[in-house]
């Protein structure tokens, strides 16, 4: 597949760290930052911006704060042509703490949001976009949002905001190739002016094929990840996409070495992929947190009983 | 998705033979049988059928034979309304070693073949047939098909054959949900009488995604292993499959259970699923015998060459 338009974003660092509470070494991102530049991958998101005196500074590594100097130190010196974000998340950020662009290493802020905060979002996008970030907003747990209220965030989103992208973003891995292309053109109903990203989790194995179909769809823009990694069952393997991709411009190979050289024994450290307790919160479609917290009990491989325990939930 | 047609097949045992040479222990492929039973999945191939005159008895374990007593044996006593399969491959077999069905466990008899080889196929698959089994033909390699050849082999199929079903064989793991449009609406096209079935491969984590878009195309034979099992990437995961068929009378936790029991320890010993060097030979459209071999030489995690090899390769 090949369209011009297509936007590949890297947030190996920034989902990544979701497993790890962002506590990555600084070797570690700037050989990530080289490898993406290296792949020619348009963006790389490189952690959250977050106001410590919101969410707390004890428990994150530097990856959750994001501050300019740190930045500037990982990138340091490597030639690159891709652009860089942070996402900021409704209610953990002050919008003090996003400087103007021209004072800023990042080229884009994305925002994200449950449909619910959809008002506060943009008002964050909007504020970014004032100061000269390029910005996206970013629905979470869209396979939750009921459709009236869906219809409507995208209608303001599409009116209100200055974003270049919306995105579908699958937080509990649960949505199949016929949920996306019914979101997909929900989204382009309402978006006259605004890209439809992707953003896939891969619970059921089906993070690299729904973001395949959101192309297909006419997605422009979508997230992947260095070999999957993410929170839980992980994200679209960037080096898939980069096989599917074929514009000429990418190279899959920076990524195929990073993989070899850093990647395998990391996930010998942290836990991500192919995990069935991941895999039934997708089929159930809810949160992973039941499967994160089931992973760190001794009955972390008992996948019967935590089957079991989604039929029994009762709800009246 | 639930359709009544849709008929589920379990190839645990015969392509997960395919890793270690067709060695399980009785006891393992005993307990495959009987969560299979209790999952109500409806086919279960338990191995293949081979003549030890044709490929020799030293190198293969007893499920490359599946001797009627060593069926027998490994099922007794086990309630089931699962149907037994067995492949057989186009020139490994005489058919002397097919006993009337009437004299056999088994129920239905796949013969596995290139294009090339249909008309061989059909006279195999028709003998069977006469015999008193199902059968199907599994045409391989599919992805290196070339459509005038595969027009006529299912013409011929269709014109000639017995068979209930006529696979997608995605040997390579290569296809991609647009591939698998095409190819089942040309098999369809062809095959009047004939149900079409698919079997993927995972090597793109793909096998489950274009096994679900082979069941809205239309497919209603789907192959799936236990827990992905199978050589280098390995299949669609059964666990997955079921928890998309919306069949009442599948039960997905026998599978879940025997995964934790047998298949983590035995994940262990034996390698398959997402490894790169078969993700590579996916996207290059290849057979996993390159991979295959990598895998056995220190260089086995040296991807950036691996992918290099391909990029080399002179034709003229």
């Amino acid at each position: 597949m090949y369209r011009e338009q297509i936007k590949v974003l890297d947030c190996t660092i920034r989902d990544g760290g979701l497993i790890n509470n962002h506590f990555f070494e600084d070797n570690f991102v700037r050989e990530v930052y080289r490898a993406i530049s290296a792949a020619k991958v348009d963006y790389m998101e490189i952690g959250y911006r977050s106001s410590r005196e919101l969410i707390g500074k004890e428990n994150f590594g530097k990856w959750k704060f994001c501050d300019e100097e740190v930045i500037k130190r990982a990138i340091d010196g490597i030639e690159s042509e891709t652009k860089l974000s942070v996402m900021i998340d409704v209610g953990r950020v002050h919008k003090k703490d996003i400087v103007p662009a021209k004072d800023s290493v990042l080229d884009m802020i994305r925002v994200a949001t449950y449909v619910k905060d959809v008002d506060k979002a943009i008002d964050l996008a909007n504020d970014a976009a004032d100061k000269g970030y390029e910005t996206t907003i970013n629905i979470m747990a869209i396979s939750k949002a009921l459709d009236q209220e869906l219809d409507e965030a995208l209608a303001q989103i599409e009116s209100e905001s200055k974003v270049k992208a919306v995105y579908i973003v699958d937080s509990f891995g649960a949505l199949y190739s016929e949920n996306i292309d019914y979101l997909v053109a929900k989204y382009k109903k309402h978006l006259k002016t605004k890209e439809v990203g992707m953003h896939a989790h891969n619970n059921q194995q089906l993070g690299y094929a729904n973001t395949v179909q959101g192309i297909i769809d006419g997605c422009n823009f979508v997230d992947a990840t260095i070999f999957g990694i993410g929170r839980g069952a992980g994200n679209c393997p960037l080096e898939l996409l980069m096989g599917f991709l074929k514009n000429p411009k990418f190279d899959i190979r920076p990524i195929l070495d990073i993989i070899s050289r850093e990647f395998l024994k990391m996930q010998q450290e942290m836990e991500w992929g192919y995990i069935l307790p991941y895999a039934i919160t997708g089929m159930f479609n809810e949160h992973p947190r039941a499967a994160i917290a089931l992973r760190k009990t001794p009955k972390k491989d008992d996948y019967t009983d935590f089957y079991n325990s989604f039929l029994s939930t009762e709800v009246e």
